[in-house]
C-alpha cells in the first residue's frame, strides 16, 4: 500500500466522522424548547409553562458555569504548558511544536465535548416529558457528537503532523530509517502534550465535580433531608457543572491522551524495531508503518454504522432496554471490527517482516500480518471483556451490587466494607485479561504488539466515548428535571437513564484503565529501547536493560508502586477539603436565608460555583507536580535505570487501584439507586426507599465513592501513562545525567 | 570466632530471655485477686465485692473462649500442615522435619502468648483500681512475657536444628560449602513452617476478632446505643476473646515467621554467596555465618535491660506518660544495640570476604565487617523511623488523626474519605525508608545485606512485641473493667492505656510490614540465585535472571500486584459475612430476651463465641489457599521466570496496601477515642462526646477500620513472605516443570 493511499483513507474516515458528529449535533439542537412543542400542550397545562422556563434557565446556568470554569482552567494550564513547551525546545523545537499541538487538541476536544453535553442535558430532560425513547436519543446522540469529534479531530491532526514532519525531516534516500526514528520521536510529544493537559483536566475537573457533589450530598441529603438535585440546595448547580467539566471534558482529555499515546507508541516502537528484508539488508518505509492509523480510521467508519443502528433502528421504549442497548453497541462494534482488522493487516503490513532488538540483532523473525492482527484482536476483545465484567460488578442487575445494597441493612460500616471488598475483587478479571494480552502480544511482536493491543482496545473508542458521555448527560438531565420539578414520571425516566449511565461510566473507566495499562507498557518498551541504544563513544552504558534484582531498579519499583497511593491521598484530601468549604457555604446560606429552605428565596448558586472553581484550580497543582516532577527528578538524579524501575512499579500498582476505586464507587452509587428504585427489602420483607436508615447508609457509601470513582481512580490512568511518555521523551537526558547514582 | 563459642552465647542469651519471661510471668501471677487486696478495702465497699467476682468470671470466660478457639484452630491447621509436611518429604525429609518444627514452634509461641495475655488482662483491670502505674506494669509485663518467650524459644530451636543438621549433613572435609548450602536449604523450611501456620493464625484470628468486634459494634453501639464492651451485649466476650486470638496469638505467629524467615534467608544467601579467600580458592565455614544469629542473641540481652528499665525505673503515674514510655523503650533499645552490633560484626565476620554471583564469579569484593554492620544498622534505624512515623500518623496527639476526627463534624462519609487519604499518605515515609535500606544494603552485600537489614529491624523484636502485645491486653482490660462496671476512674485509666495500645499496635504493624518487605526481598534473592544455578547437563536454562521486559515476567508482575487485592477482598468479605451473622444473633437474643437489655438476664455469650469460631475456621481457607496455591501453580505450569515476576509484584503492591490499611484503621480508632475523651469541639466550641452525631460518624470509621487494620492489612505481611519462602523451597521443582510456558 502506498503512503498516499493510506492518507486518503484516513482523511476520508475522519471527514465522515466529523460529518456524522455535526449531523448529530444538529439533531440535538433541532429540539427547540418552548411549551408549544408538539404534543406538549396537552401534557403541560397552566403552571407547567413556568417549569419549562426554569428548565431553560438552569440549563443556561450550567452552560455558563462550565464555560467559565474551562476558561479559567485553560488559562491556568496554558501557563504551565507554555513553560513545558519552552523547556522542550531544548530537546527539539519539533518536539515542542508537537507538544503544543497535542495539548491544544486535547483542550479543543474537551471544550467541544462540554459544549455539546451542556446543550444535550436539558434537552434530554425536556424530551423525557414526551417519552423515554426521545430522552435516550437525545443523551446518546450528545455522546456520539463527543465521541466522533474527538477521535476524528485527533486522528486527522496527528496525521497532518506526520505528513509535515515526514516532508521536512525524513530525507528521501534509501535506508532512511534513522530519520524515521528521529521523526517519530518528535511526533511522540503530541501524546505528551495531550496527556499533560489531560492530567490537569482530569484532576482539576475531578476535584471540581466531587467537591460540589460531596458537599451538596453532605448538607442536602444527609443533614437537611433534601432530595438529590433539590433546587433548594445551593450546591446543586455546581454539582451539575462538575459533571460536565469532570466527567465530560476531563474524561475526553484522558481518552484523547490514551489514543494519541498509543498511536505514538506504536509508531515509535515500529520505526525502531520493525524491519523488512531487502536483499541483504533490513529496511523500513513509512508506508509500512501506517497499520495502526488505518485501524483507527476504519474504527471510525464501523462505529458510524453501529451508532446509526442505535439512532435509527433500535427502540428504547422501556427502562429495561437502556442498559442492554448501550451494551449491545459495544458488542456490535467489536464483532464488526474483528474481520475488518484482518483485512487492514494484510493490506497495510509487509507480507514478511522482523523485529530487531535494541542492539540491532533480529529478535523475532518470520512475522506475518496475522501476528499484528492477533495483537489488535486481543486488545479489542479484552476491552469488551473488561467492559462486560465491569458492568457485572457495578450494575444493580447482578448479585455483587445487590449484596452491597443488602449490607446497608446493618448500616454504613458494612456497606463500606462490602463496597471496598467488591472493588478489590473486581481487579481479578481485568488484570488477568490485561496480563494475558500483554504476555501474548509481547511474545509475538515485542512492545509493538502491546501498542497494537492498546490501539485495538481503542479501535471502537468512538462508541466507548459515546456511551460513556451519555452517562453524565443523563445524570445532568435528571438533576435538571428535579430542579425544574418536572414530575414523578419524568424523573423516573431520567433516573433509569442515569442508573444505566453509572454503569456505562464504569465501563468507560474500565476501557480507559485497560488501555492505559497497555499504552504505558508499550511506552515503557520504547523507553527501554531508547536507553539501551544510547551510545557514548563506542559504549552502550545502559545496554543491560531492567533487571529486577538490580538494587536501584528494585528500590524504584517499590517507590513507583507507592506513587499511586500518594497521588490518591492528595486528590482525595483535596476533594474532602473542598467539600468541607462547600458544606460551610451551603450551611451558611441555609442558615442566613431561611427563605431558601421554605422555597421562597433563590439560593446563591454562584458562590458555590466559585468555591469549586477556586478549590480545584488550586488543589490540582500538588498531584499534577507529583506526576511530572517525580520521574523527571528520579531520571536526572538517579539515572535511566532508576526510571526503568519506577515506571513498572507505578504501572502495576496504579492499575489495581484505578480499577478497584472506580468499581467500588460505581457499585456504591448503583446500590443507592437500587434502594431508591424500591427494589430493596429488609428481612421482614418491607420495602425500604429514600429516607430509610438503609438509604442513609447507602448515601454515605455513595459519597465516599464519589472521589474514588471520579477523582482519584480515573486520574491514576493519566499518572501511569504520563510518567511513561514523559520518560520516553526525556530518555536521552536521563542517560546523560543521573548525577547521584552510577550502576555497578 | 569458633562455632562452639557462638552457640554458647546464643544459648546463654536464650536462657536469660526465658528466665526473664518466667520472672515477669510470676510477677503477673502474683497479683491474687480478691477484695481484701492491699489498700482495696477502703476503695471497695459492700456491693463492690460483687464486681470483683464478675471481673474474675469474665476473665475466665475469655480465657476459656480463647483456649477453646486455639484448640480448634490448631486441630484444623494440623491436618493441613501434616499434608504439606508429607508433600515436602518429596523435596527432602529434612525439609519436612524443619517445616514441622517451625509450625510447632509457631503454635507454641502463639499459645503461650495467649495464655499470658488472658492472665494479664483482668489483672490489669484489677490493678487499675489501685493505680494507673500498677495497671501499666501489669499490661507491659504481660507483653514482655510474650516478647521474650517467643524470640528466645524460636532462636534456640532454630540453633538446635542447625547444630543437628550440621552434624549429620555437612561432611567434615575442606570446601564443604556445597553441603552447607544444601543444609541451609533444608533449614529454610523452618521459616516456611512458621509462616504457613502464621498465615492461618493471622487470617483465622483476624476474622474471629473482627467478626466479633464489628458485630458487637453494629448492634451495640450503633443500633442500641450501648457503650463499648457493655455486659448487656452478647458479643462482647467474643470480642475480647478475639483480641487474644487475633492480635496476640496471630501477631505472635506472624512475627515469629518474620524472624525465622529472615534468619533462614540470611543463612541461605550467605552460604551460597559469602566466601573468604584461602590461598587460590574461596571457601566458607559455618562459624563465619553465625553473625545474624549472634545479632538476635545480643538483641535479647539488650532488650532485657531496656525492659527492666521500664519495669523498675520509669514511673507511669500519669496518662500522658504512657505513650512516651513505650516509645522510649523502642528508642533506647535501638540506641543501645547500635554500638553492640558493630562489635558483633567484627567479632563474628571474617576480616575480608567477597560475595559471589550465581555463576560463581565474584560479584562484590573487598568486603569488611562494617559493610554487614551498616546493613544491620540501616534496618534497625529504619525500623525506628517507621515506628515513630506510624505513631505520628495514628496517635491522636498529632495533626493527622485530629484532622480525621474533625472531619467527623460533616458525617461518616468525610471521616472515611479523610481516613483513607491518611492511610494512602502514610505509605510515603515507610516506603522511602525501606527503598533506601534495600538499595544501599543490596549495593553493599547483595541480598545478604537485605537479609541483615531485615534482621537488624527485628533485633529489638522482643521490645517491639512487648509493646505490641501490651495493646490488646490493655484493650481487654478496658473491656473487662466496663463489663464488671468498675467505675469511671478505672475506665478512664484503662481507656488511656488502650489508646496508647492502639498506637503501639500500629507501630508493631509498621515493624511487621517493614521487616516483611525486606525478608521477602531477601528470600526473592535466594530464589533468583537458586533458579540461576539450576543446571541441566552443561546448561543453565534460567541463567538470565529476571528482566522486567520479559513477557512472562511483566505479565506476572501485574498479576502478582493483583494478589493482595484479591486476598484483601476475601478477608474483608469474610469479616463482613461473619459480622452479619453475629449481628443477627445479637439482635435475636436482645429481641427474644428483653431481660438482657434491662440488665436482669445474662446474655448467651457462648452462642456468639461459637459463631466467630465457626466463621473464622471456615473463612480462613480461601485466602489461605490463594497464597499457597497461586505461586505453586504458577511455578509448576508457567515455570520459574513466571514466579520471578509474581513475587516482586505481590511484594511491591502488598506492602503499600498493608501499610495504608493498618494506619487507616489505627487512625480511625484513635479519632474515635479522641472524641470519646472529650477533646473534640465543633465550630461553635461545644464539646461533642459519646452519643453525639460526630461520635456516631467516628464509630462508623472505626468499624470499617477494624477488618482493615486487624484482618486484611496484617495478613498481607504473611502473603508476601510466605509466597517468597514457598517459592524458594520449591525453586528446583519449578525449574524441572513449567509445563505450559517456555522462555523465548
Amino acid at each position: 500500500m502506498e503512503f498516499v493511499t493510506a492518507l486518503v483513507f484516513i482523511f476520508i474516515a475522519c471527514a465522515c466522522g466529523i460529518v456524522w458528529a455535526i449531523f448529530n449535533w444538529m439533531a440535538v439542537h433541532k429540539v427547540e424548547i418552548h411549551h408549544k412543542h408538539e404534543g406538549l400542550t396537552e401534557l403541560l397545562q397552566g403552571a407547567e409553562q413556568e417549569k419549562i422556563e426554569t428548565l431553560l434557565e438552569i440549563g443556561e446556568h450550567i452552560q455558563d458555569g462550565a464555560q467559565a470554569f474551562l476558561r479559567e482552567e485553560y488559562t491556568d494550564c496554558s501557563v504551565f504548558l507554555a513553560i513545558m513547551a519552552v523547556l522542550l525546545i531544548f530537546i527539539s523545537p519539533w518536539s515542542s511544536l508537537a507538544f503544543v499541538l497535542g495539548a491544544a487538541t486535547s483542550m479543543l476536544c474537551g471544550y467541544l465535548g462540554m459544549a455539546i453535553a451542556t446543550a444535550a442535558n436539558y434537552r434530554t430532560a425536556f424530551s423525557a416529558i414526551t417519552s423515554l425513547a426521545n430522552a435516550f436519543q437525545m443523551a446518546y446522540r450528545g455522546g456520539c457528537v463527543m465521541g466522533f469529534l474527538l477521535v476524528s479531530i485527533s486522528l486527522s491532526i496527528l496525521t497532518l503532523i506526520i505528513i509535515i514532519y515526514n516532508a521536512i525531516i525524513v530525507k528521501s534516500e534509501d535506508n532512511n530509517f534513522e530519520d524515521l526514528v528521529t521523526m517519530f520521536d518528535y511526533v511522540a510529544a503530541y501524546g505528551l502534550g495531550g496527556s499533560t493537559f489531560a492530567l490537569f483536566g482530569r484532576v482539576g475537573g475531578g476535584i471540581y465535580t466531587k467537591a460540589a457533589d460531596v458537599g451538596a450530598d453532605l448538607v442536602g441529603k444527609v443533614e437537611k433531608n433534601l432530595p438529590e438535585d433539590s433546587p433548594k440546595n445551593p450546591a446543586t448547580i455546581a454539582d451539575n457543572v462538575g459533571d460536565n467539566v469532570g466527567d465530560i471534558a476531563g474524561m475526553g482529555a484522558d481518552l484523547f491522551g490514551s489514543f494519541a499515546e498509543s498511536t505514538c507508541a506504536a509508531l515509535v516502537v515500529s520505526s525502531t524495531q520493525l524491519r523488512v528484508a531487502q536483499g541483504d539488508s533490513y529496511v523500513i518505509d513509512i508506508s509500512q508503518l501506517m497499520y495502526p492509523l488505518m485501524v483507527s480510521a476504519f474504527g471510525i467508519g464501523i462505529c458510524i454504522l453501529v451508532s446509526a443502528y442505535a439512532v435509527y433502528i433500535s427502540k428504547v421504549n422501556h427502562i429495561n432496554k437502556i442498559e442492554s442497548t448501550l451494551k449491545f453497541q459495544l458488542l456490535l462494534s467489536t464483532v464488526a471490527l474483528s474481520p475488518i482488522i484482518i483485512g487492514i493487516a494484510y493490506w497495510c503490513l509487509p507480507a514478511d517482516y522482523v523485529m530487531v532488538a535494541a542492539d540491532g540483532s533480529i529478535q523475532l523473525q518470520e512475522l506475518k500480518p496475522w501476528h499484528a492482527f492477533l495483537c489488535s484482536l486481543m486488545g479489542l476483545w479484552s476491552g469488551l471483556l473488561i467492559g462486560y465484567f465491569t458492568e457485572y460488578m457495578t450494575s444493580h442487575s447482578y448479585t455483587p451490587v445487590r449484596e452491597v445494597a443488602k449490607s446497608c441493612g446493618t448500616g454504613a460500616a458494612t456497606n463500606i466494607i462490602y463496597g471496598l471488598a467488591l472493588g478489590y475483587l473486581s481487579t481479578i478479571v481485568p488484570i488477568v485479561a490485561i496480563a494475558i494480552t500483554a504476555l501474548l502480544s509481547m511474545k509475538m511482536l515485542s512492545f509493538y504488539g502491546v501498542a497494537l493491543a492498546a490501539l485495538g482496545m481503542l479501535s471502537n473508542l468512538t462508541i466507548g466515548l459515546a456511551i460513556d458521555a451519555y452517562g453524565p448527560i443523563s445524570d445532568n438531565a435528571g438533576g435538571i428535571a428535579e430542579m425544574s420539578e418536572l414530575g414523578e414520571n419524568v424523573r423516573e425516566s431520567t433516573d433509569a437513564l442515569d442508573a444505566a449511565g453509572n454503569t456505562t461510566a464504569a465501563i468507560g473507566k474500565g476501557f480507559a484503565i485497560g488501555s492505559a495499562a497497555l499504552v504505558s507498557l508499550s511506552l515503557y518498551g520504547g523507553y527501554l529501547t531508547r536507553i539501551q541504544t544510547y551510545k557514548v563513544g563506542d559504549q552502550y552504558p545502559f545496554a543491560e536493560g531492567a533487571k529486577i534484582d538490580d538494587p536501584i531498579i528494585f528500590a524504584m519499583l517499590l517507590v513507583g508502586a507507592m506513587l499511586p497511593y500518594a497521588f490518591s491521598a492528595f486528590t482525595m484530601k483535596s476533594v474532602g477539603k473542598a467539600a468541607l468549604q462547600m458544606v460551610e457555604e451551603v450551611r451558611r446560606q441555609l442558615h442566613e436565608h431561611p427563605g431558601i429552605y421554605a422555597g421562597t428565596e433563590e439560593p446563591d448558586f454562584r458562590a458555590c460555583i466559585a468555591i469549586s472553581t477556586k478549590a480545584s484550580l488550586k488543589e490540582m497543582i500538588p498531584p499534577g507536580l507529583l506526576v511530572i516532577v517525580t520521574p523527571t527528578a528520579v531520571g536526572l538524579f538517579l539515572g535511566p535505570y532508576a526510571v526503568a524501575g519506577l515506571l513498572p512499579g507505578a504501572l502495576v500498582s496504579g492499575v489495581q487501584m484505578a480499577i478497584s476505586a472506580s468499581n467500588t464507587g460505581g457499585a456504591w452509587d448503583n446500590a443507592k439507586k437500587y434502594i431508591e428504585a424500591g427494589f430493596y427489602r429488609n428481612e421482614a420483607g418491607e420495602v425500604k426507599k429514600k429516607g430509610s436508615d438503609e438509604h442513609k447508609a447507602a448515601v454515605i457509601g455513595d459519597t465516599v465513592g464519589d472521589p474514588l470513582k471520579d477523582t482519584s481512580g480515573p486520574s491514576l490512568n493519566i499518572l501511569i501513562k504520563l510518567m511513561a511518555i514523559l520518560s520516553l521523551v526525556l530518555a536521552g537526558a536521563f542517560c546523560r545525567t543521573g548525577w547521584l547514582y552510577k550502576p555497578q
